[in-house]
């Protein structure tokens, strides 16, 4: 039977925890949801950031032990956004406590970490899993997978993945995403494993084979900066004077294949001049092929190889339209009254509470064992990128 | 002294009083308010559609009894969101109350109700009024208003509007918008009036004569639904076998001048087949130039003509780096995570809490004088089209 | 029986001298003309550039008497390059002298001498005319008609046309382009006339009514240069300190309806900061509609309302596929190997080549009769600036 | 001394012969060369096409007999624009007598006949050479090329390539582009050279180590075709019910390293549906980035890193400014009237001319020994698919 309510318990107050906050607000607002999502409790580090973030965003209780609020009976889901080198001891206790868990990407810092998750997920026969790869909950990437388990793209030639940012120059302080020992690696983990996760989601294949990678860490060492922490702005804490030494790639590349037979090429990169979040795909079918650009979310750029050849070309289609049955935009606004970064998330936290209620999500979430196959990857990546040779995903347990 | 409170009434729960509610929903936890910000009490006509909506939101009163709720001393600023012929009896009442008013665009359904409420607005004293002519506060075009503002643009030569709907085919059923007596217009009231109110707020300056202009109804009959209402999708009501003359322009355009020596041309039609929402501006100063697309809301397009002219070109920029001072954009999330239709609203909410408190918005509020002097644009092209000749503003009083 | 030979007379050695005479030389490179084209004869002013400029461009013969060619019997048909003044005496001289006439557009510099080259093109029966409206055999042009012929766009509801150019500041010089007597006018003759064309001949409608119209001179005194004549770049002549009064529109907008029911808006301006060379035209019908931007002129936006609604989008067509059946782009290279600015002239001499030949060209040919409709809207735009109202085209014979 | 005259000897007659015929016929038109360029002799296969073709495009002679021609005294440029695997034959004739030595790319069809020419090159101290990588020459990667040489990029962080084509589907023949033996490669010499000679071009860098490869023959056989030869389009020949095997890649992707430390991708294929002819090249440094598209040839993407952050954004440059400086369009026509595929062509024939007469042509030409770099590259990424490792260019002599 399905629950009434779910009562979420939601750890960290950062960048994410602000984003999934948003999430629980608002999804009951605009979705029909099958059962009352509660703002339970949050949890986070620090007592007095921790109250106020959760009056704020209407969270009914917080705390600052985490132990305490996962053995509280009246939690059903835990929902863990703190940096990734924690994601392990809180899914797997939260799963041992018979809580359904949603986790932020990637999985895991480690593959070791992603393992033992994975087993736990797998022992926790009533427990539901969740991991927050949004993108996939984006309209337009929702809406070429669709397009893609429909035919339309046919047998698929080219993936083609890059997603670029360019936050990272040398001024850019020490915060915890470069450092190695908690981020687990940089634009790799951070950026790299949503192209991963979306060209995955949106072939319905497997990557077999990592055939060649590099990493590069251009900025070798950053301005430390007091606290721990700091977001992306480096806001987070004072800037010392010292020097650290940052322990991530600033870039990733990689060529692939696919067990479909289509070649791939993946980069990830924090220092692309000009680019500020541009997570854009490009996937060529023998009937059709795609385009997506986070820049311009709205968009589907799609090229039917179908229509008579004179009418041939890219379209842009306004993804938005609720009416023509585009993914998630009945909820919305009317056509091309267009929705923003935050969407995805909040469609997602819909779909968690439909999954929960025993009902379909528009399209499919991923779950640890799902997510496990991204983390494989960056595994064979790293791997490939060390030993100079191609690392067929078979090696990688 | 500031509040510390705003009690806000909404008036409406169609789609505008769900943009207004959400926007009021949200504005206190991505901005620092300078007041309490309260969902105090709903207003609709249909009592239980009324609950739910005031449950769904948040709303912690709702009733069906406008003129009990005006009189109610605890509410602070009224918020109407009816059709437009509804806008001068509801707004006199509450400036009357004493009440801070917020109101949804165009000002009135005509110019004699505008003006009436510009009267009530000033003898109000110690009321303020808002009109939602949102755009303004969708960072991109509150950007274009600060650059011009700068100067950067120069002698502007050129204004070029163009607002494109294509949602009003022969099969939309005849719902309030088609409704003469009601809606006041059709794409002149409804889309034109955001492109006046926005060139006129990026240019700084007034439409001094409309030199042309045309009204055309394409569709002059449709099939009439059986309540009165209906959102734009037509679901408002069963459609009915009988037809009805649509009262409306489809699509109006005009020439005019403005205080400065621009020479401008506007449209506004619900008719142009392929463009979803493309409110679209264009203008050209001898110093710089910029282009907006609604439907590419997070870019402004500009042309910076002091540069060498080797590297002079359209400039696309994201306009969503509040570290680099965009407008709004520190309130958000990281640059390039993009904003949506919805954020125009939940800054405005912002921007109006801001004012009741006394401070400065980001960009400047349009108040019932203000939004008088577009209505008097709208009421001039109406006068051109009638009679064919150049209408200069100086004649609409 | 069709010519062999064409014997070519070309008047004029500035822009349009060079770009029709790269246009004779390569017609008969790409495509397998039915006559043979000879470049016979250049008609200039300055003996020593004429001959300079014919030797360069493989010209057999040279001369300054345009009488002398004129009744030279070898000649098939006479060019007219010329500024838009001397029209009228050499066609109508060419045209009673036995000649073919190719005549660069506007038709004439005034109303009047364009009925009377009209009236001369009427009387020679055994005369072909053509006037180099030669945007309508840019390849996406040509399709955009083809389309709209096919039915591809169903009734037309909307023409929104500008042609935007940014090179009249304050600083060019006083060219003959601004002297009303040499030029008749300014943007409207030069750019708008193009528009007006294009629109004609993609709509396959006529101009009805010009409902309101607007000139305007930004600039109104200019340097002088020594000589009278001068290419847009000023170059003609050395730049005098003396100022003179430019007496044409730098900008001109009109709205107009068309004989199938559409509403348009024309502008056409040399101050529109950033755009250079932006000759753009959308047509929405109830099927259909499409975009076209000069500064990607391989590129025509395409939009298809009939396909099923969640793929409709803005279609950007490569005009470029010879085997799929692009118009002319059989003659020229591969798939996406682009053209110029100068193709359309290549693919218009090509025309006439077969016109003269008794053979159908790709898309119509302007001929006098033609190019005297556009000319009436001229007309209609200079009197409805003039009135200040509407101007049926009935009006103007 | 310079050379008064330059008389050419074309080898070839097929797309490259008609782009390089057309390329002498136009380039004294528009340029002033330094000397005078003689169309001198046609070299092909088949004797009656070759008095066509030399006819139809005005070359003085025609010979089926190259060994005749190359010993012709009064030949001083031979141009190769046959298939791959004649090019090391005759340009090693050319060069050991006496002649200067135009030679299509890649240089040859393995690095073994490239090092013979290469070899010979060096020899004949009086003659130049040049290979035909038309790309530099088109105006928007000269100009990314000198804005990198002004210091405008900075430090180069990524390099991005890739040339994307869709023509060889399964209906495509089995023409001399999937022959092994006659091309020497696929997609890689017809089109990852371009990619690679126009990054080592932009960068002034080269490539010292290829990472990782990967090729791929997605089709395997194609139907064989009469005739030997066969243009893109497959006309060349009746198509044969049998079936050949393709000895080519249809696509390869490598990743590489830079001499001044940037990562880059490369790809090439002819599988990309949608994609025509996007030669596309993305280079970011610390200080600026470029873009560039073939499809949309006449503009170059450039973001600015120096500018006031808030209006950085990519700018759109229409690079056909000749009065702006604009590399090659002071040459051909007004701002914004664009230039096609073949002016690349016919600029590079302006250039060679130039570079005969000991003129600096507009950007640097490549020559046997600058295009041998690009060969080693090549050979590198063959061997690194090969043998799944990485190989240092050092190890390619």
């Amino acid at each position: 039977m399905a629950p009434k309510t779910i009562n979420v318990a939601l750890i960290g107050s950062k960048f994410m925890g602000r984003a999934h906050s948003n999430a629980y607000l608002k999804a009951g607002k605009f979705f029909q949801l099958p059962v009352e999502l509660v703002m339970h409790t949050l949890l986070a580090r620090h007592p007095q950031e921790t109250e106020a973030f959760a009056r704020r965003w209407g969270w009914r209780n917080w705390s600052t032990d985490w132990q305490k609020t996962l053995s509280d009976p009246q939690i059903d889901l835990v929902d863990i956004t703190t940096p990734n080198n924690a994601h392990r001891e809180l899914a797997v206790a939260a799963l041992e406590a018979g809580k359904h868990v949603a986790c932020e990407k990637p999985l895991a810092a480690s593959l070791d970490d992603a393992r033992l998750m994975l087993k736990a997920a797998q022992k926790a026969k009533k427990s539901q899993t969740f991991v927050w790869y949004n993108y996939r909950r984006c309209p337009a990437v929702a809406f070429a997978h669709q397009l893609a388990r429909q035919g339309k793209l046919g047998k698929i030639y080219h993936v083609r993945a890059a997603y670029l940012q360019d936050w990272a120059g040398p001024d850019t302080p020490l915060i915890w995403r470069f450092q190695g020992d908690v981020a687990g690696s940089g634009a790799l983990g951070d950026l790299c494993a949503h192209s991963i996760d979306m060209a995955r989601f949106i072939t319905g294949q497997e990557i077999t084979q990592v055939v060649g990678a590099m990493t590069e860490t251009f900025i070798k060492e950053r301005n430390v900066i007091s606290s721990g922490g700091g977001e992306i702005s480096g806001k987070g804490g004072a800037i010392k004077r010292k020097k650290g030494k940052s322990t991530v790639d600033d870039a990733t590349l990689f060529l692939a294949r696919f067990s479909g037979g289509a070649v791939a090429s993946f980069e990830a990169t924090r220092l692309s001049t000009g680019d500020k979040n541009r997570n854009r795909m490009e996937i060529h079918g023998d009937k059709g092929a795609i385009r997506f650009n986070f820049e311009r979310m709205n968009e589907l750029e799609w090229y039917d190889a179908t229509l008579p050849g004179n009418v041939q070309g890219w379209s842009t289609i306004n993804v938005t339209n609720g009416s023509e049955g585009h993914p998630y935009a009945g909820a919305w606004w009317p056509v091309a009254h267009v929705l923003g970064y935050e969407h995805g998330f909040i469609n997602m936290a819909a779909d968690i509470m439909f999954a929960l209620a025993g009902r379909k999500p528009v399209v499919p979430l991923p779950d640890f064992a799902d997510a496990y196959q991204t983390q494989r990857v960056l595994a064979a990546v790293v791997a490939s990128a060390k030993n100079g040779c191609p690392v067929p995903l078979a090696q990688i347990k």
